[in-house]
């Protein structure tokens, strides 16, 4: 679409699109060529998405892996031949500039998020950004700004909270506006992992805030936030916050890390961001809230727990067991009445219509390749897609607001609308 | 014991102690005679645990329910009769003065705790109280002050936070001491019920200030703190916390009630405390902890849950899974750890030597028959028995600096010594 | 009721019945004079259901814990003082003949269960028998004979299945009463339970045949198919069984032993009954039955695990978690469909009206006070009581298929009407 | 590798393989051109793990999507654009004849199975054949001698038991082989469907003999006797079975329809497979079996439970919750043993290798991901795959004994070895 006379909403015909890697039916759907930057943890996951949410739905435009880029030119292409991007680029403006990369695909920590994200969209290109949006509110609000104007032009920027595509969690969304909880009372969401416990775990970019902006509250929080509002359908109106660094002094890691593993080399550094924020709110409808986002709950490896009690139902998840779903309908009588566990795995189910027949789970990755799904449809339909980059600056506002708390001695603070 | 001129540690025979409920062996053991103030749900609940205590366990001394106390005179005969009360008063007064009274159990509403404690102490009987210890402070500190000079002469005085004999919970106090949990970061603990939820439900008195002191927050919040600072092993240092009445008034009830179920009259009144508390707070170790207490949790009819981690290993519960205890060992290798469910029905499992073989579980009510069991074996040993007055009192300030930061916009409010 | 002219049905008055323990509300209600043989782990299970069911529920009849019955003096007379009973006898026939005996409870191992049940019923007694009613269908056939020309007489026996008596058991009987099940299918039933997999453990009375009758089928088979016969509302029609012994020697027991723990002596004994059973069967509707019994299950501890799927819906139970029943109704939209938990402690569920508030779980020995209120309220009302002994008859004779079907190569053996 | 002059073991490079999905590194590996027949349900998930397994895993070959074989040309044009394949065949003689094709992925009904396999290892090719091996023990026999024939030309023959690759399942493995159980005395696997319940389902392939071979035995017990076996390390001995078929006649299906849903049309046929199969077993070591698979379980979806209980210990897995291992260690003290919960998401747990940080779950399709890694892994490294046909073969022979004994009134029927 891009390097067509005719901007971002004019596509290429599939046909001698070349190598590289295609995503599912190409028949003379057109193509929309997709560019990555980063390929680390999250790129790999993004790149299992755009390979196979093709083959798994289908779609109006035909996503093409076209470039990956990282700084490190031998690594970012045995990262392209590893997971299927055609050509590979170690300058993210070389990759912006590319003639077939329609949308790009922001998988690099949070202190470049801005950046990129800004010149792709100048660039007329469409990008899909990864959470937390950024590292400040101040960049996500220009973010946010370029979103819009970009959005004028017809190009469109997404937000990547990829739970919000978990079959269950869209079904309980649905549920919700169905009106199956009536009025709020509760929601309390809390992301537990363990990866720090250990003090010898050394010091990487993730626990460095220029590079990740804050700890366990961007990381894990930005997901507990964004579900709460999501599923809330209404913002946080406000915070009252704690947060701490248990493990204040970590071994500098050896060469080149990733984010969640490394070994420690000699000496050692400070950890500059939370380990764990622990913090509670309201919502302006008069629901209360509860948040906890940690990296020392030992034992928990990926638990994003969520549950919101209604006058009518109470809904519960838990990440770890991704294909359920448990409903209360408060509304039945006392005598038979109990969270039920809906296996969300029926045809009916959101997501579910390109998988597997009844019981056959599905798995964490498949959130990207439903990420992919929504996008393409809002390019191809030239609809808004959710979550945009505001809100991914309103779950930042909400993090904000929680470090401020945190900082003024827990005060409530409010959330800015 | 009471009646003899030597104080309360002397005890009569068993012989010729007369009509009414003996519980246990009888042999030629000395009897310690219970009065107990109040007999609606905890009065039930406490006497099905005198009654069966001695049944159960090899006790030094032989509870008699000598006598119960309530206002309404042919309501308390009916109870006496019903509950295994050898007599019945319908001033507690005259309850205390009963020779035959060597302990006295008080189950009624928190307002009258202290004035009845208070004088029952005076009147050299041990006590037994139900949580919340007061309905303030102020009354709580008289209370410990009481218990302290009446220890001073050999008398007892324990709060009933009776989910401390919650075997489960007994066990994981005894893992947390023996260092199976390491330094810990993180506790976290929630009550959840339901039973406010529909609108209908009327103004009975724990609804109601003057008689509750406050509503889900000393209710369930007091059980809340209690574990958490017993299975921590030290007290909270500071809390931040959010309150809220989402169902400002009610019918007014028709008739008698009791606190947790009635039928409306004509007639709507004010909710005079709160629905909900959700708090966040620290320990002085640098440790954590989040609360949870609400009667608007559709679905959670007792969940009361409760999940510490530390760096050597994490123990969770949930009371509507009583019998069971979750344990992860932080220590073992990865590729074979993970939360393993205790059965707590060992015989080597904390008061399982009194009930039946493994697997077969125990319920709510033998957490009475277990605090009964303790303090029976802290009065004939002269030991202070835990939970003292003290720790009510300790809990009751959590409470009120809970109270305080929500009044005072979520400010961090530290609980005093 | 004995001890007068008119026969069983004639009830003394409460006033001056002396010592030992009673039950409940006195008032002047008639008293149900219980005896009991036995007073090992069933003898004290079934004191405690004795001697709370009356401060539980409001009974037509005062039960009261007249005597009890053992070889040796010196311990039935500790027992029964421990366990709450008036007098000590040390000769079954003596307790049968004693006046103040109504009822006579039969705690003993399977291999005295029809002596004594038949003299008690001659005697003009009540019987209540623990399971399995015999260790042989010649003896339950004798039994139930004797029930029945007792039944003529106005007298009542019951054999103890008391696992029908655990409220989520009941309310699942109800809500297949009701036809939310609709036509059967699956029932399986699994009991698995493993003190006997140390090879160590010694040859108690429940591992020899003239005792036990049998071993794990027996013990927990009999349940597991009494609880299918009553859940499915009709008789197994035929079974095909393996069973086998997989330890066939073991160390003698050194000294008194209960059946369920001792140590070891010198010497080795013959392990003669079977340690595990797995059998299949048919119920006359056409639906499937599986069973398995076992005391080989390491770490399953109390494991009886319940299961039925109709063409409605489908019912799960597992013992190790009494308080819930599982319903998954099959006629509501997929799309929200699933097993629900039903937390069975609501005031509207059976046997809960006498205990506490919802979510305030009950433990194993409630189904014998259960079992008590039932048997006593039919001792009143004069109808016959359910388990009766025919159907403990029938239970055996399905045991007796299962081990006939074993003996004959695992042919299908039809069990006899 | 076919189409070389040097047969199966030949590969070619993978430079100018031009179109059609290709999975994973390119580099200059040698390239595994795969070609598969049938791409209904079975054919959509092997074809998504043959386009992920080579991005996921660093593999010797680079599988390729060569050509996919079906009877209507245009539908099968469509599967091969849709599921990522090259070219498409409507004669599966045709897909084996084709240079480009080295390994037959065999996704028919079983009634195909033996003709296409046998012909494609006649044809030199490796083959790939989805369970169950066959319909008849015959045709298992023929497929298993071809295979031996073909395995002395380098060729190499592996039936399709995809939840061997489960990781749980394969970590479950690893631990009984380590002897984590000791001497093993009870094996129970049930899988349980509900997809036949409603009458009104039509008659589908899968519930004609001709087509299917048997019903949910054939389906659904040919999995749990495979893992059985497979766990256990032994084969099944003998069994006895009891089969149903619960709805006799089912309306005729309206057009094509794929096994798993479909719409009636007019008319009604006779139903001739089984609906349910319930049967016991012996292994020769002594352990006891039972088994369970049926398609009427009203609201179990996929439930593949497992459990097997030895002297050192327990193991338990449910395929509704794949990544999840249970394991109870009998040789830990009492006091602190339990049944834990091992997330099978760690970097040291089989497979995990490829994908996602702990916590972050796997779903069904992985399997056949998993499935293609290790036949690839294995062809390349010219060793027999496990499981093998004769492995297919034998699981077979159970299946032959568990229909002969439900035919003999369930005698005991031994399988041959």
């Amino acid at each position: 679409m891009a390097g067509s006379s005719t901007g971002p909403t004019t596509v290429r015909e599939a046909t001698g699109d070349g190598g590289g890697e295609g995503s599912g039916a190409s028949g003379h759907k057109p193509v929309l060529g997709v560019g990555m930057v980063g390929y680390a943890f999250m790129g790999a996951a993004h790149s299992q998405g755009w390979r196979t949410v093709g083959h798994a739905f289908d779609l109006p435009l035909r996503p093409r892996l076209a470039a990956v880029c990282g700084r490190d030119g031998q690594a970012v292409r045995e990262a392209a031949d590893r997971l299927g991007w055609a050509a590979a680029e170690t300058d993210w403006r070389a990759l912006i500039a590319r003639d077939d990369v329609d949308l790009v695909d922001i998988c690099t920590p949070g202190d470049s998020h801005a950046e990129i994200a800004v010149a792709a969209l100048e660039a007329g290109k469409h990008v899909l950004c990864e959470k937390p949006l950024a590292n400040t509110v101040e960049e996500a609000e220009a973010m946010t700004e370029a979103a819009r104007a970009a959005a004028a032009r017809g190009q469109l920027a997404m937000t990547g909270f990829n739970y919000r595509r978990v079959p269950a969690i869209a079904l309980a969304r649905r549920m919700i506006s169905e009106g199956r909880l009536g009025t709020l009372r509760h929601v309390r969401v809390s992301y537990l992992q363990d990866w720090l416990v250990d003090p010898a775990f050394p010091l990487t970019w993730r626990l460095q805030k220029p590079y990740a902006g804050s700890g366990a509250l961007g990381d894990l929080g930005a997901h507990a936030v964004d579900l709460a509002q999501f599923l809330a359908g209404e913002p946080v109106a406000g915070v009252s916050a704690l947060t701490e660094t248990f493990v204040k002094e970590r071994p500098l890691p050896a060469g080149a890390t990733s984010g969640l593993s490394a070994t420690g080399a000699g000496g050692v550094g400070q950890v500059t961001v939370d380990d764990a924020a622990v913090f509670t709110g309201r919502f302006a409808s008069g629901a209360l809230a509860s948040f906890e986002a940690t990296r020392f709950a030992s034992g928990r490896k990926n638990a994003l727990k969520v549950e919101l009690n209604g006058e009518r139902g109470s809904l519960a998840f838990d990440l770890e067991r991704l294909n359920e779903l448990y409903f209360h309908d408060h509304t039945e009588p006392g005598v038979s009445a109990g969270f039920r566990r809906i296996l969300v795995t029926e045809p009916e189910h959101p997501y579910l219509e390109g998988w597997w027949p009844p019981g056959h789970g599905l798995g964490y990755e498949h959130t990207f390749a439903h990420q992919a799904r929504d996008l393409v449809h809002a390019i191809a339909a030239r609809t808004a897609p959710a979550p945009s980059f505001a809100d991914g600056l309103q779950v930042q506002r909400v993090l904000a607001a929680v470090e401020e708390s945190a900082a003024k001695n827990s005060v409530y603070t409010p959330v800015p609308a």
